[in-house]
């Protein structure tokens, strides 16, 4: 049978199910990604499994989140980072040596080999053909003890690409397409896999752009083949060897089929305050900007940075504006100080950062209010950035770079028009400038196992969970609409950031922006049987982190119903021990409200006999049937309070 | 008579009093100086007293403190400062162009003129023959408005140069050096004038590092001579044609005098948590070190940066270490990118930050629980950092480049010896890289007249304060020891900082650190007289920060008694109407306790008549006598509620 590229990935790594959309597979994971802000909770998982070594082929621990250090919190997570990687044996990129996604593919990504990471951008690496899956920590930490990752099975959808790019429009527009036309769940439960003769004018790091906002349109994962320009990215790596040839069989189909024709494209621009809220910048043209944020792993290659250095070259920003780039990894840093690219930034009046992800995920770079501030970031979720009343724009370097020179959002290819700018192609350096300094390997596991883990004293322990009782009987503590995101659930950003290892703390945030009452009113119901969550569609979209989950169970969250779920976040509460039911019936939604207490009887044996159960309303006496999607797997799982429980279990039996 | 460089610049400024120490003399204001967290609440006191356009020849707003943007309120406030400058005629530093200090010597510095800044190291200035005087925003605010500056004339401390630096010993090194001869308060009611030989080996910029940290000695002001070096670096900025030389008569004597064999210096370092802990570095050699920070206006120069990177040149940091470059300024990052210093620097494994003052005032870069951090800055105040428990230590750049190449505190001349590293003597381009790209003009009047202030939610309004009563009944609400800093009063950080404009917020933090229930047990004592508080010698010292006056006022308090004053904490204390009266017995210090109840009575003719007051406890049935040192134009202000009701009463008579 011919086979995609992702159907081979999952061929080769399958462990336990078959390629049946929607059945649940076990696959084996090859390589792991932590960042700071979800793995301090990753290693103290390992350290409560007492594991004394990690799993995978490789294992890094990368530090990118948390870089603004307002107090010893995040200091004391990152020396405490440093020593379980050392304890444990990951690699360790500190603080300032780069983003995660596009480090990993620079420095450790492999060709056919598949990867769990406990950050939602981990999709990014289908650029050079791995199969890479966004995870709570959870999910990881057992990837990381060698336990298998366990998906439903998705439908690949094949994305032809063609023809060539035009002039001022890049890859990102490319993305910003696919979420135009499919908004941001488009992709749930899908692979996306493009192909087609249009890839052969997208670079790796032009693709790891694509790849990574599939996270934005909801998809299991990105997919690219590897081919020659995969090699040529290793190859600039000092990573040649590692490549391999992985393209679709000849024949090949996918089960969704989908065209872009590349040459057809315009510079797109995601408004406030959602990733799929995609319109052509010429629409908005004129609106005025007052900051401009470039960076990211959205765009993080040295081309997307050169280009608006190229731009701005010999021309300075506009006053009022604030440039802030921030540069993808020390790597990018040095290959942009030779290409002269850094001088220009600078000269031009940019304010350039330590690496790292920064205003991408609120540490810092917060907008004044109400203003418009122009990213190429990959999301822009109220609040998000910092500020409560926020106004982010999703772009690409050259709509950002165009921006930053006149004002107000401009269409980048009015610049050759108005200002006879030409397009530039920056001429990058066939090598790149590898610099793994501050990258420290694994140590040997002799002298791993002598080193004591480095706790500050904001480092606080997972809090137990019971199991879910086989009466829940509980008000609902909360209502919200479609397309929720854990950002809504639990922001990041400065402030709340630095609890990451502290949930009775971090818990204080939970729907924050969107309930401010929400924490008082649930913590009232927490000994009287805890509280429901009723959502919409896509609930708990976008980032991965578990603590979204974490921290409401903490506050009493038994259940949550919604007409459909985020895949990562529905495996967290999982994961947690709190039960995911899906509407059947949609239309219940608008029956059920604020303050109603459902009754829900016989949990036990209902979840284990079928797939759907039965809520009584105290207050109508409806009855409203809803759909759980566990396998026999998470029901184990939920009943026993979550994955921890059961595998203290397994692996006592060790 | 021969003068020195100090009774020249006086002279040639006074508009009232005359040369004898210890007098009130009224200076002529050429240029000021505002930094943000100190500038929000000035352009509001403009926009109080409805100043049409500033007064002074010179006026310049930064933005270089708060840069961290966690929310909404820093880029809020930048919107609102940038608004104000352009509404009043200052030019504009915008966030990211550069910390005040140096950036003002390159750009506006010119021999011969006064400053007043609203900044504790305004004095840095000094290094060019300028006579600058930190102050309180207030009084910066009048200095705008075109009233004069008001000071007690200082004793000219006349400090003689000889010999020269050795390898591996730089200006820092002088300076900690008077730190370790005299302490954090040496320098009280004095300018320090340095003369003499030694001069001829340092730079322009190696005397702004000893005038900066004058402030440390609590000294009025430091100045040098204005000599053909001062000519080579103006003429390296673009504006050779300012410069005019400023040297003391011969004959000149000083009215106290000290000697500096430059040539017997060695490496020197100021202990956890004050500057004036000086030891040599080799005392401390093998202390574990987590944290190297080189920036800030006590280490701005080229110079500062390239040694570093010189030391560390095709050698990487030591694992572990976090090595954060703070830039001075665009200019000087563009030096450092064209020397290749900048890649050196990143290529060693140093994180490289936006250019602004960051981890000197707390604004990022806290340090990790109890771990050793060494900054090439001017303070280290307990809590300055950021983190509860800090351990700061200020040093040359010298030794910052030994620990981050070992790990330790390491003497930096055993690096030759150990390491065969010789002493890194950059080569300095002639001509800086001159970029006033961000630096905005100040707008012409009718324009500027048509601004509006730009004005965020959080910026709030100055409280109205009433004079002080002819008889205060109040408890003693806090007892403090010797060399309390402003620090301690109010800390800045990044979070206490974004409250600079909104007093009741910022008052919840008065003596957070020092003791948390200070705000309760005051805010108690408010409607019942307000309090009194204790210090002993050199209240107040460091960052000139009014805020650490205003927010105490706001929270009631009416009077300090301490055994004597920083200077500038002084002027801000009578500034918002507290009384601040020195215990002419300095042992009853001991006999005075938290708790008590002192009485003052007839204050107002008592303070009109004589200099000193008395107070009966109610504890005790002693009493105190109580000195004060205010002119009669301050009693003036004290028992009018501040210099605002007073000024705006002359004003309306304008």
């Amino acid at each position: 049978m011919a086979l995609n590229v992702a159907q081979k990935l999952i061929r080769d790594h399958l462990l336990d199910g078959d390629l049946t959309p929607g059945a649940e597979i076990a696959l084996r994971v090859d390589q792991a990604l932590v960042q700071d802000a979800t793995g301090t909770m990753v290693m103290l998982e390992l350290e409560a499994l007492d594991l004394d070594r990690v799993r995978t082929d490789v294992a890094v621990q990368y530090v990118d989140h948390n870089l603004l250090q307002e107090d010893e919190r995040n200091p004391d997570d990152h020396a405490f980072l440093r020593s379980a990687a050392q304890r444990f044996g990951l690699w360790f990129s500190g603080p300032g040596n780069g983003v995660s996604h596009p480090t990993h593919q620079q420095r450790f990504g492999r060709p056919g080999a598949t990867m769990a990471g406990s950050d939602s951008h981990t999709c990014a690496a289908g650029a050079i053909g791995m199969l890479a899956v966004g995870a709570g920590g959870l999910d990881v930490a057992m990837a990381l003890a060698g336990e298998p990752l366990y998906l439903r099975m998705p439908e690949i959808w094949g994305v032809e690409l063609t023809g060539e790019l035009p002039d001022w429009v890049s890859a990102k527009d490319v993305v910003l397409e696919m979420l135009r036309r499919h908004d941001v769940k488009g992709g749930v439960n899908r692979i996306i896999e493009y192909h087609g003769p249009g890839l052969a004018g997208l670079t790796a790091m032009d693709r790891h752009v694509i790849a990574n906002m599939g996270a934005e349109l909801g998809a299991t994962t990105t997919v690219f083949p590897s081919d020659d320009e995969v090699r040529r990215f290793l190859a600039g790596e000092d990573r040649e060897e590692v490549w391999r040839e992985l393209v679709a069989d000849d024949g090949a189909s996918y089960d969704i089929d989908e065209q872009i024709d590349l040459s057809t494209l315009e510079p797109l621009i995601a408004k406030p305050s959602s990733p799929g809220n995609v319109v052509p910048v010429r629409e908005l043209a004129g609106e005025p900007v007052s900051q401009v944020v470039v960076g990211s792993s959205a765009n993080p290659g040295l081309r997307d940075f050169a280009v608006v250095a190229e731009t701005l070259r010999g021309r300075y920003a506009e006053p009022g504006v604030s440039v802030d780039i921030n540069p993808t990894s020390r790597e990018i840093l040095q290959d942009l100080i030779k290409g002269g690219w850094l001088f220009d930034l600078i000269s031009a009046g940019a304010r350039v950062h330590q690496s790292g992800c920064l205003g991408c995920i609120g540490m810092g770079q917060a907008p004044a209010t109400g203003r418009n501030s122009l990213r190429t970031m990959p999301r822009n979720f109220p609040g998000r950035s910092g500020s409560r009343e926020d106004s982010v724009w999703l772009c690409s370097p050259e709509t950002a770079a165009a921006a930053a020179l006149t004002g107000v959002i401009t269409d980048p290819r009015d610049l050759s028009k108005d200002k006879g700018i030409d397009y530039p192609r920056p001429a990058l350096p066939e090598h790149a400038s590898v610099n793994t300094a501050m990258l420290a390997e694994p140590l040997p596991l002799e002298q791993a196992r002598d080193v004591e883990l480095v706790k500050g004293p904001n480092i606080s322990e997972l809090p137990d969970f019971d199991g879910l009782p086989d009466r829940v009987e509980a008000q609902v503590g909360l209502v919200v609409g479609d397309n929720v995101s854990t950002d809504e659930i639990l922001p990041a950003g400065a402030k709340v950031l630095p609890y990451r290892s502290n949930i009775p703390k971090i818990s204080e945030f939970v729907y924050h922006a969107v309930d401010g009452d929400y924490v008082d009113r649930v913590t009232a119901l927490r000994d009287e049987g805890g509280h429901i969550i009723l959502g919409g569609d896509n609930y708990g979209q976008g980032s991965s982190r578990e603590h979204a989950v974490i921290a409401p169970r903490y506050l009493g969250l038994r259940v949550v119903i919604a007409k459909s779920f985020a895949r990562i976040h529905w495996q967290n509460l999982a994961n947690f021990g709190i039960l995911a039911l899906e509407l059947v019936d949609a239309d219940d939604y608008d029956d059920i409200e604020l303050g109603d207490t459902l009754v829900l009887d016989g949990l036990h044996s209902a979840l284990r006999a079928g797939d759907t159960v039965e809520a009584g309303s105290s207050r109508s006496e409806a009855s409203y049937t809803l759909r759980h999607r566990l396998s026999s797997r998470q029901v184990d799982m939920v009943l026993a309070g979550g994955r921890i429980p059961l595998l203290r279990e397994k692996i006592s039996e060790d």
